[in-house]
């Protein structure tokens, strides 16, 4: 199945498909060089059976997790290529989950000022999410994503076989930022949830997960606007993750959580049920004016209010704009019986 | 004086104007942070001049020199920014030369995605060249501008009077990449070159430099192909510029030089009397073999052939693709009597 994103002058396809990623040259121009781009905890066969394909393949492992999003690996990425003479016609391949895709997005954004990208995905979290946006970024002390730009893939390749391989737990924190898109923007999507066929039914949650999300970049590409709706639970999400304690967490636990004070109490019970089913946490052990202390921290640049998405149905959503010290006010009242010490 | 740069949904002007330097909160909007970048080897007073008309300006200079257009020292920006809680509504200012300007509109264009960025070239090069294009980037190894992208400033301010400090080898070093726009598309400036009164009437020389790069970015932004007019006598200037020994040479010195065997016959006899009339060299003293080594070496990479543009009359010009054996053989033919051991 294919999935086009609209964007003005380019434009991509989405290519959903059992096995795509042993049939990536069907999809991909390999016929140069090619700098595969993984890590450390994506099985190693993943990136191999691209190299395969490729007549000057490069496969470069970064070590798992965030702190490969950095200048160092950025650089270390754009040596490799030079070392091996590549020019504006050869391209990068991201195999893997977020991480390698934003960090692999914007070396090729910056090699020579741009050469073609391509992003295989291999979590569920990276498929319904970090593969449509062309958000590439690198983190800075510990702040993630302060330096990066906007860089669209040339195509994407989500092969559905993968999430055979992962956990059972990162798969539900894929289907929080899934559920996500269901609660602001797709009721038909929500009641696949509420019908406990999301996992069953993974290929249908991915395509339409896509589509809400294509349709808001299409709508917003340089996140001038609309592209907040997005955030949706990642307000207090980020103050849930960021807190102390609380590294555990998975960022999609950590939405699912941020979710609960922002829907209206009728939709709050249907979300409960939900992340219930899905393994997903809905009492959070930890301080919660911490968790408000440091969700808000970076709010204050911006004059001292917050944009915050509500949803009272779902399938819809409303911006509000309301002081730091309401909002806190509102997560206290409302996600207070979610809090254990 | 006010040039337009019009370009898809990000045009910008550019006002050329004596005394513009301290009077830059006319033309640019300080009343937020602004980054001031500069470099040791630009009087202070410059960047001080931008500085007092800031609330929030945070002056960084970096060491003089293409050593600064690096991984690091674009590190050392974004943290700067991130340090002093710079917001994606702050901005950075370049005041210096190519370097400065590279360096500072890639941290801006990087930095939270993209702020806003105001290029003060105060060079005579900067000003005819780097402030149009939008190329901003850092070098890897040895490998000039290897990594950037292409971000276009907000506004550039041009002051004439900023040249008085300029040693007057900068100044020909600058007229060189003047003399290269006026030979491949402005016959009236060549006039002004011929009749001697170039650096008498500077403000025109760099208005209609601009002018021409204007136009050739106008109509080729991403450098896909009318661009490389802009490469006139750059192939065998770089050849120039990286053999050994000619370190001691100016980028616009080593353009100078190679447009020598560019031009027809009788155009060249022209060529030899400004270059002199300027004190521009005429004449170098190295191994025109391996300049013409290094002047292909990247070449090899397209494929063996080298685009390279002739101009027979001035204000005209031709591109030539040949295979780089031939353009081997010209170069010996038409460069070897500037060639002194």
């Amino acid at each position: 199945m294919k999935l086009r994103v609209n964007l003005a002058e380019k434009g991509y396809d989405i290519i959903i498909e059992r096995g795509v990623l042993s049939r990536a040259d069907e999809h991909l121009k390999l016929d140069r060089k090619v700098l595969i781009v993984t890590d450390s905890g994506v099985p190693r066969e993943y990136a191999e059976a691209v190299a395969e394909k490729c007549k000057n393949g490069y496969i470069v492992t970064v070590p798992e997790g965030e702190g490969s999003k950095s200048f160092a690996m950025l650089e270390m990425l754009c040596r490799k290529m030079l070392d091996k003479e590549f020019t504006r016609s050869d391209c990068a391949v991201a195999v893997g989950g977020g991480v390698v895709g934003d960090l692999t997005g914007f070396a090729a954004a910056s090699f020579m000022r741009g050469i073609d990208f391509y992003n295989i995905p291999t979590t569920l979290l990276s498929q319904v999410d970090s593969s449509v946006g062309g958000k590439v970024a690198v983190n800075l002390d510990s702040v993630k994503n302060i330096v990066g730009t906007f860089y669209q893939p040339k195509k994407v390749l989500i092969d559905p076989n993968v999430l055979s391989t992962l956990p059972h737990r990162q798969i539900s924190a894929g289907l929080a930022e899934s559920l996500k898109m269901a609660i602001t923007s797709d009721k038909e999507l929500f009641e696949i949830f509420k019908s406990r066929k999301a996992e069953d039914d993974i290929v249908e949650v991915i395509r339409r997960s896509l589509l809400v999300k294509i349709n808001v970049v299409e709508q917003d590409e340089k996140e001038l606007g609309l592209r907040k709706v997005l955030n949706f639970g990642h307000t207090l999400g980020h103050g849930i993750e960021g807190a102390s304690g609380m590294r555990e967490l998975y960022h999609g636990e950590c939405v699912a959580l941020g979710m609960i004070p922002m829907c209206s109490d009728s939709l709050r019970c249907d979300l409960i049920e939900i992340l219930k089913s899905l393994d997903l946490p809905t009492k959070v052990n930890g301080d919660l004016e911490e968790m408000l202390r440091v969700a808000t921290h970076d709010k204050k640049r911006d004059g001292g209010s917050i944009s915050a998405v509500f949803s009272d149905e779902a399938g819809s959503f409303e911006f509000k704009k309301m002081p730091i010290e309401e909002w806190k006010d509102l997560m206290r009242e409302r996600f207070s019986p979610y809090i254990e010490r």
